[in-house]
């Protein structure tokens, strides 16, 4: 069975970092949490589904709140203990194993610090494939499973369970209590049987971020390595010419134009905590759900959103999402009009291309 | 076994709007919705807490949220049945009585309504003899109970649990719910056993709610009737001649000066939500957590707060709180430190008398 020690955890948290498409959270504090974790506790179980039996209990977790607090925050160990205690208390039974709700970013590095801290194997899935800004954007809501129960452990010490009678309301509420109590939460969203699990959780994620941070090593051309490993669209090597950012109902908001090295071709990136559409001269290259990263052209490191600069040097990539949020429920959950964009989705491999 | 009928409820609505020393919410809604339920499903049943076994599940009830939108809301009947099945998923055991969490102004007519819709008696107690503004001001957290949860359940149907480490959390967490939930909910605050019940809930509060609103039935004078009826000190009966209120942080705060009338007497009540303090020249003649009413004198009915005006003929009595609230820790919960007056809690029996 394949573990995840301290040597896999920095590439794990590389690809972790190019999945959360410019949001998802620094993931850092994630790592190192992980590795503190990790070394106090030992290697962290990789499980795929098919390991577990059909009623076994999945923990999806992940932190809700503003990174900016996460980040300072000294991370307390008691939080996942008293999530597991509830939803023990819940479920009747004990829990299997827990999962990433969000592979993209901070949440889907901080898992492995809960699994170790539990003692209980990380499931290879994840409820994005990426990273998402509100909590209702999962592939179990996608898939369709009713929303049973949302569990929050903060730092202070208080759970709250909502029953909430839908996603929305469940983000809704989740992001008052976070708010009330701290601005910082670990959260478990969806808990689920194994069972339950198929279709409805993105498989393999855990693996897949590990094998995109592991194709940037050891290679003269980390770009067209980590390319070929997300089998993405590269629409342009160039500089940073304008940032338009500003912080809004909690979200980072704005655009980014990159400028072709010696050339005269621009793109511009829009953004909403995540990449989320690519244009040129006013035509859709990519969009969201379909994955946009911007990367250091050197190290092929992703940059987040937050961290873009005018002069940066960087590259443009993009690649397709899991199927199932390009079926006509996932594109209402994730599509560009759930960002309030008035574009139809266009999958990455039928984005324009200049003849 | 006394019941509560559609006869009594009258009373019992004028007893628990004195009790509500000018807070708790106007009690003409919950008035209502006594009336609507005791119609469709009969009289409720009064208990004591003899009548309870010693592990029987008692659950306090009260509205949490802004009263002119609870005022304006048409009161959905669901939401009790909500926090009947939490509550007894999370006991294991079917609730065996409701109480009030606060018997003066709404929150102590509500209650019956709740009781008919799920066919339970009602506890003659309640958890505060009066009104207080916040969650964590109850009987049972001076009694030292620890918390062990809330159960919140809006109109829309999202049901929330608390688990908070103590009561102050517990109020900041439960508001938050509330106010992402439409700024309304009903609230299970301290679900307890008849046998923790014991000291911890202040009993024949019900009954005595029925008799003081009975008291200015069939008399006179309703003032001396009503006046002998809670015990009270009279102070004052005269003219408001200045009215300084203002809405800030959620509550009503300001203060009222009343005139003698024909004599050269003035007293002041400082207020916040509730009537907290009364002063002549300085002096303190009644504080909280005793009682205090602003009255209209022709016909003995409480004044709220916020219908307070100039030019109103009005008496003002105050009269002793459960002992409970006198002891330190009571004091430490709902003194007149607690809600920043700089001054000790004086007795009403030991008020300053103008001799």
């Amino acid at each position: 069975m394949p573990h995840i020690d301290l040597d896999v955890l920095p590439a794990l948290a590389r690809g972790c970092a190019v999945l959360g498409t410019g949001g998802g959270g620094a993931v850092e504090p994630g790592l190192r949490s992980a590795q503190r974790a990790v070394g106090q506790h030992g290697p962290v179980e990789l499980l795929t589904l098919d390991a577990l039996a059909p009623d076994d209990v999945i923990v999806p977790l992940s932190g809700i709140g503003a990174p900016t607090v996460s980040n300072e925050m000294i991370e307390g160990s008691h939080e996942v203990l008293r999530v597991r205690d509830e939803v023990e208390r819940l479920t009747g039974r004990p829990v299997a194993a827990v999962m990433s709700s969000e592979i993209g970013g901070a949440n889907g590095v901080h898992p492995v610090a809960w699994a170790a801290r539990l003692g209980v194997p990380l499931l290879d899935a994840d409820g994005m494939g990426r990273a998402f800004p509100e909590v209702q954007m999962v592939s179990m809501f996608a898939a369709g499973l009713s929303v049973n129960y949302v569990v929050l452990a903060d730092v202070v010490g208080n759970v709250t369970t909502i029953r909430p009678i839908n996603g929305e309301w469940s983000e809704r509420i989740a992001r008052a209590v976070c708010v009330a109590g701290g601005a910082n939460a670990l959260m478990a969203d969806y808990v689920l049987t194994a069972q339950q699990a198929r279709g409805a959780v993105i498989e393999g994620t855990v693996s897949r971020a590990i094998s995109i941070g592991r194709a940037t090593e050891d290679t003269e051309d980390p770009l067209a390595a980590l390319t070929a490993a997300l089998g993405a669209r590269r629409f342009i090597d160039g500089k940073i010419v304008d940032v338009d950012r500003r912080t809004q109902g909690g979200f980072v908001r704005g655009s980014v134009v990159v400028e072709e090295a010696g050339g005269e071709r621009m793109i511009r990136i829009e953004l909403q905590n995540e990449n989320l559409v690519v244009l040129e001269e006013g035509r859709v290259l990519a969009s969201v759900p379909d994955l946009i990263s911007i990367l250091d052209t050197q190290t092929a490191r992703a940059i987040s959103t937050e961290m873009l600069r005018y002069g940066q040097r960087v590259t443009v990539l993009a690649w397709p999402c899991d199927p199932l949020w390009r079926t006509q429920r996932g594109l209402q959950i994730v599509g560009p009009a759930a960002f309030g964009y008035d574009l139809d989705f266009v999958p990455v491999e039928q984005g324009w291309v200049d003849a």
